[in-house]
């Protein structure tokens, strides 16, 4: 089989394996597709060095069906449809005690810290794996991941129907964002920069500001009618957008930061105090999440095929990651079962 | 009567001024005692010279009693004890709607928008004054204001018992939010730079840190066996203590702004991400809180001796002013009934 390898120095490598037989306990999953994110993409690019250990199969967002069971495995059968939430928690920590098991003390985030999806043939836990329902493809299926940080960020937010969100940022995450908070009823504006993402976001029938022509502060205090937004979310990473979100939001509005800062960003504090603000941080997902993902994905509620710019075969995943680094594509999939373009798609 | 007015350039001037009948729906206070805490300090200083018309009788810390009624004014007699709730909202913007009226986005904070407390006589609206019990002593009963503050920071922060909590910086403010916290249930660790007011606060029972001397994340993680500290207060004002206490809450832990930044702050937002964090913005107090205060300086779990370094009179408030600069007191009354050395504490 074929497998996609982070080899350092900016690389991915295709090489050959054999499958292993699923250990005790584990599954042997067929990957279907592999969907690659800001976080590989960091990986590529030498951020993460310090976690990886290379050669690294990574990629954490997937579908697929079980092709073996190890031993002592019950409750899954050889060709069921899943999807894994990538986290594998010791149980033991404080975090985990406190019942905050997703964001353990010393998570092993699988794909990141251990091997990952972007291989025809992948064994993992049965403890992290998610059921797919008969009536969802596999190509929309790769995006339950992403869906379930979009579930949990717009959870943490503690959005209630009726409320006004502001999503600064509209590349995939923030679709997913402004999606799930329409969905659970709120009304929702996103701030793009980029005019091809603008008229994508406005496709999909949300309002949508470009901060370089409009005053978002006046913009927003407007559609609130004086108040400001009950809920901001930080998906953009710049450091501007950090200081001007807390601008945007009422009095005990509350501020989700999504987006990875890997250095201090300077917050308005003053603001903070004056409208007695919450800024909220939300890493990864809980098993709730993922399944509330599984499901709005299922129903149609999330614009998979928008999101989806295009499927490449295993083969080609280095210039997924190029097109991605490049800004050429919302969400590119990997098919882990074509070796070429000549086969991608084919069920092998 | 006499009056301290703030008339810039750094300087207060003691003047003579007759004191009017209280208008309709207002009464006439006969101020006891007066307290001055930073933000009076702020105003001396020039940093707020944006919000008060010159000259400004400042100070919205105080106890007294009622003098007259003004027409219209039920549910209170001359003779009454009080404090005031230095906040007038305009009851119609969208924070006041939303039941948020302590924030109002048009708030009169009373003392730095309007006239204060810094006076013989004082006429303030009905609506903003608390009732004080026979068995609370005036001098005590001036420190209801700031007991108010530090009992909204603790609900803001959502601690109950048994939980740990780290306040960071040991002036009145942060000794009231210990004593607070201690007395719902916490467990305190207080982290102060100041020899004498570490002994202050371990006078008063608190486990209590040298920054300088202590790696102050290395002891937390120990008395937390390992979690953190379900909540942080920063009450320093310091930037490094900002960016340094995100590293001392657990995952899911809380950290309260409390002290007043005004420029952006550097926020360690990798840490919010990663350990899921909550930053929550805390400003003065609900009604609720004055009044919780109230019963805590009645039932003497506010060590209101050990905070009044001295009383002075009325006459001698810029010396006051000078000495609190100079971090010579943790909190000075202003006797406002005495003119000077002579007759301070007298009932005249």
């Amino acid at each position: 089989m074929l497998t996609a390898n982070y080899v350092g120095e900016n690389t991915i490598d295709i090489r050959e394996a054999e499958p292993a037989p699923p250990a005790p306990g584990e599954v042997q999953l067929r990957v279907a597709f592999a969907g690659i994110c800001g976080t590989d993409l960091h990986i590529l690019h030498g951020s993460m060095d310090a976690r990886v250990s290379l050669p690294a199969i990574i990629g954490h967002e997937m579908s697929g069906t079980i092709s073996a069971l190890g031993d002592g495995v019950t409750g899954w059968s050889v060709g069921d449809a899943v999807t894994v939430m990538p986290l594998d928690w010791d149980g033991t920590c404080p975090a985990c005690l406190a019942g905050n098991q997703h964001i353990c003390q010393n998570l092993d985030f699988i794909g990141i810290d251990s091997p990952g999806a972007l291989q025809a043939s992948w064994n993992v836990k049965a403890s992290v794996l998610v059921a797919l329902p008969p009536t969802l493809r596999l190509d929309h299926a790769a995006l339950v991941e992403p869906a379930a940080v979009a579930v949990h960020d717009v959870r943490r937010s503690a959005l209630v129907a009726g409320e006004k969100a502001v999503v600064i940022g509209g590349g995939p995450i923030g679709v997913l964002i402004a999606t799930v908070a329409r969905r659970f009823g709120g009304e929702v504006v996103v701030i793009e920069l980029d005019a091809a993402r603008r008229r994508a976001v406005a496709d999909l029938g949300f309002a949508v500001l470009d901060p370089a022509a409009v005053d978002q502060v006046e913009w927003v205090t407007e559609w609130t009618g004086g108040a400001g937004a009950d809920v901001v979310f930080e998906v953009s990473g710049a450091a501007s957008a950090v200081l001007g979100a807390t601008s945007l939001a009422k009095v005990r509005g509350r501020l989700v930061v999504v987006a990875i800062h890997p250095t201090p960003r300077p917050i308005d504090l003053q603001r903070l105090f004056w409208r007695e603000l919450t800024i909220i941080g939300a890493r990864v997902y809980e098993r709730a999440d993922f399944e509330t993902a599984v499901d709005l994905l299922d129903e149609g509620a999330i614009p998979a095929d928008l999101l989806i710019t295009r499927i490449v075969p295993l083969a080609e995943t280095a210039s997924a990651f190029a097109d991605l680094a490049e800004g050429r594509a919302m969400k590119i999939l990997v098919d882990c079962q074509a070796g070429s373009s000549d086969d991608s798609g084919a069920a092998s």
